[in-house]
């Protein structure tokens, strides 16, 4: 079951699992999809059996039937993103904190029942201030998260932690990097500035540049992703312990070194699509709440999640999987 | 407004704040005290107006007419304490999560309104593993709580910050170290066992030690618990940024070390009273889940908050306090 199913994420995943319906040496024998709003699109090829349907996880009654199928692995993918969540309250805490409730219940209400949940986190449940070396930076530095967004991923993992501890499911979480470079149109997430000077120049439409250029971020691909999430979906959990969350690896950038990549990798006329801006005083306090340091994320490193080594590496994927490896107007 | 005014720490309060009616030298005109089961006590003689009534925070139209009042300082006391939490789920949950964040809500859905809220979580929002240096487990350590109860704390915590960085409220939160000596009969606080074994053997009672010496733990005297939420009342929140609670300084002692200060304080004859058994899986449970190093509580201490320094001070003050500085049987 993955919720969420229709956002971008969702979508990868599905596609990945149509052609390799496996988790774990196990077959999968049917797939539902799930989103709060459409239907979620179906890969037009498969083996496997894909449902999919518009369900709400605000409304408990929902999660209730839903997990009433009692799937064996649950893709909890659902959510408010970070700019919506910072100007809507009542709807970043409804989706993002009751609506995983509701799904933890749901599953809680269920005997002899200890389904596998992959929750995607945040590098957003961290917050400043951070220690002069990044190093510090590690696994057990404290979440004190500076946006709505943050706090609500936050205590979904505290919640993951809990139900796992007590046997009620069996959870992992994945601090997620901001996944760039984000293939379609932005999305409400604050980070999408991230992709959108990177995707929009190599498609040879002008983005505009209104936040400061040295705010830095992590990333992963979309790839990277979903191999954190089948990695998630087949680990051993028991080395864990009750600590189910933990930083994804992740590549560290500025903006300006997100434009440098971009610079060796598609030439300076590419270049000519970015317009700086005067800073979006909401948008810059968005990324002002994060601005991270470069996280070590041994544990998932030493767990078996993998991703890029650098964003030179995230931008080339992006050409050859959206663009055919080709960048528009330099091959005319 | 003292919410879980009925409770040990509770009444500690209201008894000093009808001595003292002053807040960061401000004059206290009136207190509420509040509980879900029956009225708070009041203290027999003050100057200020002190009322008491039942209230029950997990329905969110109380908080509502509770907040209508719109008190300058709120005390948020009320929990459900860990062993209860930890054996009740549905109960920890509905009162420690969902109360705290009615109460927030209702503070919410006033207009101009942004009271100092003092919010008393615990050390048990912290959780092992820990670094084998005790000075790494600082302000900026990892919370990963491992009881319900502690899970509970953190959240309230996360909303503290939240409701606070978006100017809702102004928070303070307080990681108590347990009360001890504890005065009057055992709670359901699984940490009661860290107060029964001084306590009971002064008054020439006999108790049962059910879990194991080895077990460490962080302590603070009721006068200091009183003093820390006095201070935190009337704090500068503005030296806090988005991090609105934390770790207060404590004694750290085993069991053992508390036994070895029990008998320095009071003499052989009193350990006596103090009788092995079996360990009791549940209570060693707890206990296991914590086993706290010694929080070096750098940030409170600058802050200003201050504890006793000994085990030994924490038992002598019991006696001064509860026993009339005398300890029965050795008086005779």
């Amino acid at each position: 079951m993955i919720l969420g199913g229709g956002g971008m994420i969702g979508q990868r995943l599905v596609e990945h699992l149509a052609k390799e319906p496996r988790i774990g040496g196990k077959s999968i024998s049917q797939v539902t999809l799930l989103d709060a709003f459409i239907e979620p699109e179906i890969p037009q090829s498969s083996d496997i059996i894909i449902d999919s349907q518009v369900a709400d996880i605000t409304n408990p009654q929902t999660c209730i039937e839903l997990i009433n199928k009692k799937p064996d692995v649950i893709f909890h993918l659902a959510a408010i993103v970070s700019g919506e969540a910072e100007s809507n309250f009542e709807k970043g805490y409804s989706v993002n904190l009751d609506g995983t409730r509701n799904l933890f219940e749901a599953i809680r209400a269920q005997n002899e029942y200890c389904p596998r949940v992959i929750y995607t986190s945040t590098a957003a449940v961290y917050g400043g201030p951070y220690p002069a070396d990044s190093e510090d930076v590690g696994d057990d530095f404290i979440l004190q998260p500076t946006t709505s967004y943050g706090v609500q991923k936050a205590i979904g993992e505290l919640l993951l932690n809990d139900y796992s501890r007590r046997g009620l499911l069996d959870g992992v979480g994945l601090r997620l990097p901001t996944i760039c470079v984000r293939p379609g149109k932005p999305n409400a997430a604050a980070s999408g500035v991230f992709s959108n000077i990177i995707r929009e120049p190599l498609a040879g439409i002008e983005t505009t540049l209104s936040v400061s250029k040295e705010v830095s971020m992590i990333f992963a691909s979309p790839r990277s992703a979903v191999g954190f999430l089948i990695h998630a979906a087949q680990l051993d959990t028991n080395l864990l312990g009750d600590r189910r969350s933990m930083m994804m690896p992740g590549v560290h950038a500025t903006i300006r070194q997100e434009i440098e990549a971009l610079r060796r990798v598609a030439g300076e006329r590419v270049l000519s699509f970015i317009k700086e801006s005067a800073p979006d005083p909401f948008a810059q306090k968005m990324v002002d709440a994060w601005n991270f340091p470069a996280f070590p994320a041994t544990r998932a490193r030493s767990l078996g999640f993998t991703c890029e080594s650098s964003f030179d590496e995230l931008i080339r994927l992006h050409i050859e999987s959206e663009l055919d490896g080709k960048i528009p107007g330099q091959n005319i």
